[in-house]
């Protein structure tokens, strides 16, 4: 039996936004599954160096059009929110909250996040608002805020977190199939040859 | 009449060098002109705040095993040299001495130069290792060489990558269709896509 395909984003990233939008379908079309795991991207700058996109003038000027350009080609509703980027934990926190009750609803509340964000300029951010956007998806909202406060869950975000960066996992989004690593959503037609080939 | 595609590189960007094997024929099958421009991409370093892929932990790793992958999708020899990066300042004067006399032959210097170094491992920073290259392509050494001391072909790779540098060009590849910028050879096939569909 197949492995599943690994989905590594984290929450304020716009290109692993729009990853969402195709990944589970390249899964389908090849039979399969997909796991979403959002992790905070942040915590690997200091191991590798990078920055957050809007620290590197001309770099973020390009990103921007390149981001309304890539959104556009696949049907993406896209808004460059503000503030941006923001922080992204209580959005992990959430996540994987749910992961643990219910896989299908864990993924649907990603969208439901990541849409807030990326298509209507929620800042999520804020806990409270991570909360409205799970409520309105049927997520019990005082579950919801107490799992947040929650030391076990808090633990859970970090251990994930830590793990990826064992795993050179750096970027978002960062498709992992078969242990053979594809960094960018400009790679997910990669991701869906080597998923046809097996590899070349 | 259509402008010419602008195909913009560095000659010690491995990406740029797979993006060699593939840019004519895009431009091609468009009737598209495609006009080389190397440029001294470490000029924008402190603009950006960019550095060279070999500072940064885990990218790097990454990055060496997408090239691998990348070059051989596209059929491309590939061998990460030893040093890497190098100064291409060499490379670049040659070029664009070559391109005032014969823009079919100064192409034809670029790949071979990006060959020497990317497929053969030859140190392309040396003036004689380029003054070598050259000839072996049927380039007259001495003339070469006068012309790498010429103060008018030094400003000129000066005056290439300021002017670079004012049209937020920092990467390579990087390839402008018609005022439109596509970072990463990732993304030639949004290139072509553009060119067949004058946007989307």
């Amino acid at each position: 039996m197949s492995t599943p395909i690994e989905f590594f984003f984290d929450f304020a990233s716009p290109y692993g936004y729009i990853a969402t939008y195709r990944i589970d379908d390249i899964g389908a079309r090849h039979g399969r599954e997909v796991a979403w795991r959002p992790y905070l991207m942040g915590a690997g700058f200091k191991i590798t160096g990078r920055k957050p996109l809007v620290e590197h003038p001309m770099v973020n000027e390009y990103a921007y059009q390149d981001l309304q350009r890539t959104a556009c080609l696949y049907d993406v509703p896209f808004t460059l929110p503000d503030p941006f980027p923001v922080a992204t934990i209580a959005a992990c926190r959430a996540y994987y909250w749910m992961l643990d009750q219910d896989a299908g609803a864990a993924k649907q509340l990603a969208r439901d996040l990541y849409d807030a964000y990326f298509a209507q300029g929620r800042n999520i951010a804020n806990a409270n608002e991570v909360i409205d956007i799970a409520e309105a998806g049927g997520i019990d909202r005082d579950a919801l805020g107490a799992a947040l406060q929650d030391p076990v869950i808090k633990q859970r975000v970090r251990d994930v977190t830590d793990k990826a960066l064992e795993r050179n996992i750096f970027g978002s989004p960062m498709v992992i199939v078969d242990g053979e690593p594809f960094w960018g959503v400009d790679h997910l037609d990669q991701v869906e040859r080597w998923l046809e080939t097996g590899g070349w």
